[in-house]
């Protein structure tokens, strides 16, 4: 056994190193390129577009995330304080009235570091001040729970197992050679007090034997139960010894593994002969059509759009529209209670950053030819900044879709026939918190209307069993899922992406109104027509009013609007919110993940703006009890008509697995959008031109040209 | 008065040639041209395509529509029988057992047309055989309701007001010159005695002075009843002297009429650099990717697919899928208890005939520069045949969007990105029921999916009201809708798109399997956990088993499966219905029009195939009873299980107008899908290739290249 471990610290050594080059590949080498200039013009950003080192960056705008030299700085001035685990480091806003009050031109506002750090088991929240170099703030936790993962965390912890001998003898008992083990840090959540008074973590392993598809090949059963401050292995169970691990035949998704190849069809391309129509301000304003806002990638939420606003086509004027959208909290429970699978109930933006699981978008192919790109500066665990290249892109996008369209028919006989296409700006990122992919997409439309739509791919989380065939099995129920393929099961799970939406509908103080389609009843003789809908208007008044599950047969539009501001025939200015397909939580309100999920008890919520509440499941959400939710400051029932309102949507998805998604799934998406309502006199794209032969481009096949 | 009449008689017989003219511009006028080949490969169809003239078509396959030259042996051998209006004229398909059985090759089965034709008062439904001459089925209607209105009835009928001397007078009263009248034909419904036993339409009128679109100033309140038969006047009301005309100013939405225009973003267009991957063999196959269907355009449904087949990766192998989905009905009824409203409630489909309505598309506005045209060729009400050119356009599309896609990410360390483009093949057709465009996709996926949407454009149906301002307006409700601009009311109503779904998976014995998603208590012990989800299968028995209401908290999906074929694990090969973002009817069941609608009293049904249950409002929806509607047919409650059987899926939209739709609507879409489950023994598009800069084209501005 003495040279097999031996052999095996070579290879937790080789690896380590292997994880931490791939980890921070992205690390820039600081070199002395240009400053960026103020406004990027760009024509064909490819895959050949030089990488930018962002060392020379400046902040420009006061929601400007932090640059390498801020970051720097922070690192400098929190070592001096000796809290070495940053778990985030990041802008801190400056208070919103300044931001509205901010002109192009003005100095920027003091700039502040949000840092949180861990030491000592303690979770530190503090303020650095860039300018003075002070800490002027420092609080520790007053809530339950620990701050997001680090990526240091999570890569280190899937090695502790190695110094397990017990471990180590489970995993070759079980079939499986060391050097091809590739393993999961799976956030435990809480069931009560064995999950209290330390961070801990769940490893599980997968053979990575002939495929790189491990996830196809779960050790199941096997979960190792690790202390994420000591990396000591706290307690290893193994109930799956009779569950053979997977073949690894037909798993392998790349490309470069596959035997043979399917072209189905011709290359196909947007293409834009003069060019995209947008420009990025200052690396980070972005503006396009009749729309203007602020871009920034996040380590937490992925990106973040703030000060959102559309040109009026009848007065020029830029409206505010929202102050600040993103992604606040996405929650996965998985519907299986035995012992591996119970505690699956991932907080993807909580426990492992959905910024940080945000990987370089790839060229051509996770967004079209004409994409530009912007990068992530975070800072790892030590403070030090580092570069995730690519991490979002911009891109104009149009699909044959129509904007508005009519022909008169043959009833009127009139030869009208007027159609305008529809063209759209897409801000997309990808996460892969591990086997998963998020594909977040904000879509911005001529019309005045933001699609917010969430794609899910990537790999199912897999169960082994020992069936092959469901002629095998009795009670298909017991599967907690879906035979894909002999001896795997794709367990059924929900999704939930709950989104933060600061909506300031031409200023920050706004109402929610739920306009409540009511069926009404015709009084005797009053009409032919017995039934018809009536639309109700009721204006919530505090926070419990807007808490709201929605209803096929009790329907509403939902909308924002400012009191204060009316149409030219006397309408409140207004946007709402409009659901799309979605899928509500069904879990007991009790059950503890659902008591951490709590924000997904409804649909749709409204808090009065309070700068604290940002994160749906708290701010320390790893191993939280569900003290510090949206729920709980909903049930404060505050007032929130004409005040500055916070939205909160929650898009679900049931997902029952099927053989389709094995090895890899096919692309799911859902949506909704944030709409005008009553916001513009008429439709705002009444005047724009249709489409002209002589305006499209020309073109060769790349080929016939070169 | 005299000279007044007589211009007036003037102008009427001058519109109605103008009338006829636009109405059958697009016939053809029969020349020599060269016979269509087999299969059209096609690049770059543009504007500038020689208009086909269809006299040599040839009929190919068991499906092909009626050609031109079988239209004039039909009309040639009815006029022997005297039967002159023709309200349809459409292939007779054969049964479809011989279309499954046919190959390419065979002989054509005999060639049938189905007519419904009107004569003394009755209604008529013949089969015509083109092969012997003889009519060989005529039945006269056995239950209530008129056939589909001819283009002659609406055309014709929209001036029979003018010859009321009570009606110019009442017309030029509420100011407006008889030379600025447009008139629309509305459907009365069914609302009891009043409209039995005769054939009635009413008449509503606007003012097209300095406005193409006349439907924003409405003679509010003027409705004139008219007997379809005989264009005579019955009645004339008008409830809305008190109100005016509303203003024309901003009402014009054509491009011409605009004094400045919006110019948003700059040319963008799909190009595919070596043309499409699609052909279209024999006028009415297509072939594109791993897809092959029927595609014809029909006067009723709009396009009719048929035969949808997806070859299988693994055997290479053509599925069946689906024998034919179509638009069955379109039941919009207005939510407005007043005279002048009550009674819209409209069925586009069976009253109008939605591929009547569907007009010629607008190259490179309604489809992309990349897409192809397919013509309709229809029959007048004399039995002449005519074309309807470019009525449907079939594209690829590529939006940006993402096929599938994994990054490995910072967890794993492991240097993966493989990401593959989504390519769709869309099937579009637009239909403009007057002042409403329904742009219908059918939208195909390499990944096995077909996305049927639906998207709203054109002009609202607008109510003239006294109010020039909400502050006038004590109860908003009483205005039935929204104050859009000066004396325009937008009157809230809802659309419903009931989809005729015949799925074939694997076969034409199919079952309909509820999988319910249920809580599930854990019992005390077995885990932390306390509730999770399970999949409830529930294979529907009968038709009653089917009928189904969506519901958010007490969710299923919706499985058309073969149960004679199993997967290589053992799962039902199957498609599934997915309900994407939907609104639901909410009339009582018991109103008159929602008798008629019943057929959207639940968003999915599943009846046995029967191949005269194609039309969900029944054969004869003019002024129709509700006799023989779907709900009819399913409360029969016959057995389904293992049965051909189709599914019907009822897409809704709630339309609470707002300012922005004014004076023309941006386009609002829904869509669900029907997306294969366990259908595949895995991903179909594992082993398509990325998307490489070599393949993407080389594209110059036009200018530039000219």
């Amino acid at each position: 056994m003495e040279s097999k471990n031996l052999l095996r610290y070579i290879f937790f050594l080789f690896f380590t190193v292997l994880l931490l080059l791939f980890t921070f590949s992205d690390i820039p080498i600081i070199s002395q390129s240009p400053p960026s200039t103020s406004t990027i013009r760009f024509k064909n950003p490819t895959t050949n577009a030089a990488r930018r080192h962002h060392s020379a960056d400046v902040p420009r705008h006061p929601l400007d995330p932090l640059t390498v030299t801020e970051l720097k700085r922070v690192q400098n001035i929190i070592q001096k304080n000796d809290l070495i685990a940053l778990h985030s480091v990041v802008l801190e806003e400056p208070d919103k009235e300044v931001v509205l009050a901010w002109k192009k031109g003005d100095p920027l506002p003091p700039r502040k570091a949000a840092v949180v750090a861990r030491v000592g088991g303690d979770s530190h929240v503090l303020t650095v001040d860039l300018g003075s170099g002070e800490v002027t703030r420092h609080e520790t936790g007053r809530v339950s729970g620990y701050p997001m993962m680090t990526v240091e965390d999570m890569t280190s912890v899937t090695w502790a197992p190695l110094a397990s001998a017990d471990f180590n003898r489970t995993v070759v008992e079980r079939g499986v050679d060391l050097v091809d083990l590739a393993c999961l840090p799976i956030s435990t959540g809480w069931f009560g007090k064995s999950e209290e008074k330390r961070r801990l973590i769940k490893v599980q392993c997968y053979s990575m034997k002939d495929t790189a598809n491990f996830y196809m090949r779960p050790i199941e059963g096997l979960t190792v139960l690790v202390d994420l401050d000591t990396k000591q292995v706290v307690e290893i169970t193994d109930k799956g010894k009779h569950i053979p691990i997977p073949n690894a035949a037909n798993t392998d998704y790349r490309f470069t593994a596959q035997n043979s190849y399917l072209r189905l069809v011709n290359p196909i391309s947007i293409e834009q002969p003069k060019g995209p129509s947008f420009t990025i301000e200052d690396g980070h304003l972005v503006k396009w059509a009749n729309w203007e806002f602020h871009l920034k990638p996040d380590p937490r939420a992925g990106v973040i759009i703030s000060r959102a606003m559309v040109r009026d086509p009848s007065t020029g004027e830029m409206r505010n529209v929202m102050y600040k959208g993103l992604v606040s909290e996405l929650f996965v429970p998985y519907m299986d209670p035995t012992d591996a699978w119970y505690f699956k109930t991932y907080m993807d933006a909580g426990e492992y950053g959905f910024g940080l699981q945000a990987m370089p978008l790839e060229p051509l192919n996770d967004c079209p030819r004409n994409a530009y790109y912007m990068d992530g500066v975070f800072a790892a665990a030590d403070g030090t900044p580092y570069v995730r290249s690519n991490m979002v892109c911009v891109f104009e996008s149009y699909a044959g879709e129509i904007g508005w369209r009519h022909s008169e028919s043959p009833i009127t006989g009139m030869e009208i026939r007027e159609v305008r296409p529809k063209v759209t700006l897409v801000v997309r990122m990808a996460a892969s918190v591990a086997n998963y992919d998020y594909i977040v997409d904000w879509e911005f439309q001529t019309d005045g209307l933001i699609r917010i739509k969430v794609g899910l791919s990537g790999i199912l989380m897999v169960k082994g069993t020992p069936y092959s065939n469901m002629n095998q099995v009795n009670h298909q129920e017991s599967l907690y899922g879906t035979l894909l393929s002999e001896n795997v099961i794709g367990v059924i799970h929900d999704h939930f992406i709950t989104f933060y939406l600061d909506m300031d509908v031409d200023g920050s103080n706004n109402s929610f109104v739920k306009v409540n389609l009511e069926r009404e009843y015709t009084s005797p003789g009053e009409s032919p027509r017995m039934s018809y809908l009536k639309a109700v208007r009721n204006v919530a008044k505090t926070e419990k009013d807007a808490q709201i599950k929605l209803k096929l047969y009790d329907p509403s539009e939902f909308h924002v609007i400012n009191p204060s501001k009316k149409t030219r025939v006397g309408n409140p200015v207004g946007y709402k919110v409009v659901p799309g397909g979605t899928a509500a939580n069904l879990l007991d309100v009790n059950d503890p993940p659902q008591k951490r999920g709590a924000f997904t008890n409804n649909q749709i919520w409204v808090t009065p703006y309070n700068e604290t509440e940002q994160w749906a499941g708290g701010l320390f959400v790893y191993q939280s009890h569900g003290d510090d939710t949206l729920e709980v400051w909903s049930n404060r029932n505050r007032a929130i008509e004409n005040k500055d309102i916070v939205v909160w949507y929650t898009l679900g998805f049931h997902h029952i697995p099927c053989q389709e998604d094995f090895p890899i799934m096919p692309t799911v998406s859902s949506s909704f959008d944030l709409k005008p309502v009553n916001f513009f006199e008429s439709n705002p794209i009444l005047k724009i031109p249709p489409n002209f032969e002589h305006d499209l481009p020309n073109c060769k096949a790349y080929a016939a040209s070169a």
